[in-house]
């Protein structure tokens, strides 16, 4: 996203995405199990979300390995934020189903976790997500994501 | 576990249901995250553990709902050490697979899960979890978990 | 069911029952799979479905085995009627998520499967199943359900 | 694979892929319950196999839908065969744990689904699978197959 060759489309195209991004961390603030865990996103477009955690002793159970529950909350939120991406900002969407297969240990440097949507319909949110440890791909998830009405 | 009646019977599932407890503290010390989000094992006997927690503002999510990840780590948690318990101290498991069902959001003072095992293998344990917010299941959790050769 | 001691209110549970299994029997005419793999319901009631099967040669896989998709078929058919039991005759119901562990492999005269509903909310139904062959649990299931608005 | 240009490295390549499928076609035939159902195998490559199925009444639930069962056939079908292809002609493989998502109702003429493996370990293989109607995905699948050490 250099600025130099900004055209007006690509200036909506640049505003479209920093209104995103905007938008979601705003909601990211309230996120205070992300802010305990220690990750944030890196990655914010539509319908495709990144975050990222520098793996420490907090994050280990007992044979030192990253947490089953720490690498399935990364994958659900990146799932879940990649859902929230496509919806206006006073639909909610809450996870109704996450499943997690851990292919490898997680012993490493650093988290990154990767979440798309499968496919948005008007009730349901089909969310996939893959977590990696340094060079190697820990873990994929799927999540099956319920829309919410907007309060009123 | 009133110790008025002891015959010699129960004196010995009273020390054998002791030594599971002081096996898996012990392996409870390194659960780093489990000391991280704040929650601990309150039931320990063999194929059947529970655990609980005191939800806090650090637990939620940007609704004020308890994270997925942490309703995740906690039927995890309980699942897996449903299955530790029925193995002998040198061998590990691991969850290979682990899918939960979000039935209700988690919101109130305390969230307890409970977890057992539904079928114990040779190689593979097969577990369920539930987890409770206050008096309201909000959680059912399966999970698949890998049986670990000894380290030698 | 018996008739001896029938009081009035006795009678309207029993025609209420009756009504519903005749509604579910009349959605099962067009079940063409179920009667594909030669399956029928047994038991009908709110909430709770039973069905079972004879199991053949045809139902099995290159090992002998009951093939994991007929097993699958079995829990995603009782859980699946499980909650139509809890709904209006114009409302429907589809699977949006279905996962089934295999704990033992199915082998021998007869498949029995019992669906039930852990949870019946507005738009989406929890749903889980047992899968017994013979006398031993082979296969526990969930399904999340999604209430479809009645056509008009 | 025409023929025409095969050099002696392709030759064997050809003779390889050709052991692969004469092997796994050995299986089929005792794969009663993919006959009864009237799927086949159209594609058998390492790691990675394809089925198809041409969609009639028989296949139907009782809106006309392809029934989710079948469908998690077809998918369980195509991860578990993927698998085998990894896998000495005598070492076996059983679903352990298999997850469908159907992302839309399976209306049209035709199914495919595709199955690949997406780590192959030496006690477990994680495998995924994609469920096609016509030109639409209307199914997205998981499996965690466990490798059974061979008879002897």
């Amino acid at each position: 996203m250099s600025s130099d060759n900004q055209t007006p489309v690509n200036n909506a195209a640049f505003n479209a995405a920093t209104d995103l991004e905007i938008r979601i961390r705003r909601k990211l603030e309230r996120q205070h199990f992300m802010h305990l865990i220690g990750a944030d996103l890196t990655v914010i477009t539509p319908g495709r979300v990144e975050a990222e955690l520098a793996l420490q002793q907090q994050h280990q159970q007992q044979r030192g390995f990253a947490h089953g529950g720490l690498v399935a909350t990364m994958a659900d939120l990146v799932a879940g934020f990649a859902g929230v991406t496509l919806l206006p900002d006073d639909v909610g969407l809450v996870t109704a189903d996450l499943r997690v297969s851990y292919l490898h240990p997680g012993v490493g440097q650093r988290l990154r976790a990767i979440g798309w949507v499968l496919k948005a319909g008007r009730r349901l949110h089909f969310c996939e997500a893959e977590v990696w440890c340094d060079e190697l791909l820990i873990a994929k998830a799927s999540a099956t994501m319920a829309v919410l009405e907007p309060l009123n």
